[in-house]
C-alpha cells in the first residue's frame, strides 16, 4: 500500500490513537490541536506537526473535533485546514453531528474541489489506538476510494452506508439513541434493585444472562460495581449526542420521549459536577435522589 | 430421580410448555385453567386434570398466571389449590409480582404448614416447552429442597437469590425494567432512522455490531424488518410489569422517568388497540405520531 500524507485535526483521546494507528501504518502524519503539548507527544511517536507541513499539501484530512460548531470551524474557518488538502483529497469527518449538517459540509468541500465522507466512529480510545474502530460512512465512490488507507488503518469494521453523506451521521445518532439510553437505563435498574436489597454484584451476574441486557449494560454496570468512574467515555458526551438526536428529531417531528427522559438526567448529571466522570456515574443521580448507596459510597 | 405428583395452575403460553417439560421429566402431572380446552390439551399430552385429583395431595404445586391479584385468589381464595398439597409441600410461584407481596404469599403458606419458592420466570414460550426457562428464585433451603425435581425439569438456569420470598421478584422486576425500556427504545430508535432515510434493514445490521444492541434489540426489531407481529411477548405484558416496577419504585421514594417514559407509551399502544400484538409493535406508535411507513405498511 502507498504511504500517504494525512493531516489529523484534534488529538484527543480517539484523534491520538487514530494518529498512532495511520503511523503504524507507515503514513506520513501531521497533527494539529489547540493542545500544543498533545502534537508534541504525536511527535515522539513519530508524528509532525501542522506547522512542519509549510507549503505542501496532505493527501487525506482526518477530523476528530467534539462537535459540529468545532468541525465547521477548524475545515473552513479560521484555521482553514481544507486548505491544506491537495486538490482531489479527502476530508474524514469523524465528529457525531446532524446528517444535515453533514451535507452541508459535503458541498462545501465540493465547492473546492475536495472528496467528503461522512465518517462518524465508534469504538472508544482503546479501539482507536488499536486502529479497530466500527466506522458508520457515506460519501460518493471517490471520497471512499480516497478514504481507503486511512479507513484500513483505523478501523475493524467500516459499515457502507450511501453514496453521500448524511446517512453515516444518521445511522450514528441512531446508534448514540440506543448507547445513551441503555447507559441510564442500567442506572436506573439498578438503583431500582438496591432499593430492594439487591445488590449490584448479584445484579450483574443475573442481568448480563437475561433478557435485560445489553452492551452498554454489561460494559458500564462493572464500573458501578467496582466504584471506578474513570471516564472511559465522559457524562458530557450525553447531553451533547442525545441533544444532536432530540434536535434531528425535533426537525423530522418525531417525539422521542425515551431519549428525552435520558437527556434530562445527563444534563441533570453534568450540573451535578459529575461532567468529567464516567458515563456509569448517571447511576449516582438516582442514588442521591432516593438516598442510596453505591459501592464505594462511606 | 422420583417421580413427583404435580399440580399446574394456569395452562397459557408459558404454563402448558412447563407443564409439557415436567411430564416429559416422568412427573405425575394434573393441569388447571379456567379454559376448559387447555386442561384436555394437556390431558392428549398425558396429564390430567385437578378434577382427576380427588381427595389426593400433590407434592408440588406451579403457579404460572398472570399477575399478584390472580397468584393470590388461585392459592388461598376461591379455588384454594393451596389445600391440594400435602403438608410441607411446595408451591412455586410464578408470576411477576412485587417483592412484598411475595413475602405475604410466603407467609401464609407458612402458616399452612406449606413451602414457599418465590420463583418468576423468563425466557418465553419456547424456552418453556423446551425446559430451558431460566427462574429468578428465592425460598428457604427446604423450599429449594422440595421444588428441585420440577426446577430442574423446567429451567435451564435457576438463579438463587437469597433465602426467603422477595428478591426472586426483585430480581425479576429489575429485569422487566431492563427489557421493556429497551424494546421501547428499539421503536424509538428505528422510527428516528427511518425519519433519516436509514431503513430497518441497515438498521438492524448495523446496531446488532454496535455499543448501542441489546438482547432486546436483537430479538425484536427482527418483527418490525419482516413485519410479523404474531405475539411471542405480547404488548399487553408491559403496562402490568412496569407499572408494578413503578409501584415499587414509587414505594421506594425512587424517581424512575425511563421506565415511565416507556410504560406511557405500551399504555398508548395497548388504548390504540395493539395489546394483543408481538410488543415489537410499539414502534407503530411512533410511525403513526410521524407519519412514517414501516415495513409491510401499504
Amino acid at each position: 500500500m502507498q504511504s500517504k500524507s494525512i493531516l489529523v485535526i484534534g488529538l484527543g483521546s480517539m484523534g491520538f490513537g487514530m494518529a498512532g494507528s495511520l503511523l503504524r501504518a507507515g503514513h506520513k502524519v501531521y497533527g494539529a490541536d489547540i493542545d500544543a503539548q498533545k502534537v508534541r507527544d504525536l511527535g515522539a511517536k513519530g508524528g509532525l506537526s501542522v506547522e512542519d507541513l509549510g507549503d505542501a499539501r496532505v493527501d487525506i484530512l482526518v477530523s476528530v473535533v467534539l462537535n459540529a460548531a468545532q468541525t465547521e470551524t477548524v475545515l473552513f474557518g479560521a484555521p482553514d485546514y481544507a486548505a491544506r488538502l491537495a486538490e482531489g483529497g479527502v476530508i474524514l469527518s469523524c465528529a457525531t453531528v446532524p446528517p444535515a449538517f453533514a451535507c452541508d459540509m459535503e458541498a462545501k468541500a465540493q465547492a473546492k474541489g475536495l472528496l467528503y465522507l461522512d465518517a462518524p466512529i465508534s469504538g472508544g480510545a482503546i479501539k482507536a489506538a488499536a486502529g479497530q474502530l466500527s466506522i458508520m460512512a457515506s460519501g460518493s465512490e471517490a471520497a471512499f476510494e480516497a478514504a481507503a488507507p486511512a479507513l484500513e488503518a483505523m478501523a475493524e469494521t467500516v459499515h457502507r452506508l450511501g453514496d453521500a453523506a448524511g446517512p453515516g451521521s444518521a445511522m450514528k445518532a441512531t446508534n448514540q439513541l440506543l448507547a445513551g439510553v441503555h447507559i441510564a437505563a442500567m442506572g436506573e435498574a439498578l438503583a431500582f434493585g438496591l432499593t430492594q436489597g439487591l445488590t449490584v454484584d448479584r445484579i450483574i451476574e443475573v442481568i448480563s444472562q437475561s433478557a435485560g441486557t445489553s452492551w452498554m449494560f454489561e460494559n458500564r454496570a462493572p464500573h458501578v460495581r467496582d466504584a471506578d468512574y474513570t471516564p472511559r467515555s465522559a457524562i458530557n458526551i450525553w447531553p451533547k449526542d442525545l441533544g444532536i438526536v432530540s434536535e434531528i428529531a425535533d426537525s423530522a417531528d418525531l417525539d422521542v420521549p425515551i431519549t428525552a427522559a435520558a437527556l434530562e438526567l445527563y444534563r441533570r448529571a453534568a450540573e451535578a459536577g459529575l461532567g468529567l466522570q464516567d458515563d456509569a456515574a448517571i447511576t449516582k443521580i438516582y442514588a442521591a435522589q432516593a438516598g442510596l448507596k453505591l459501592p464505594g459510597d462511606a
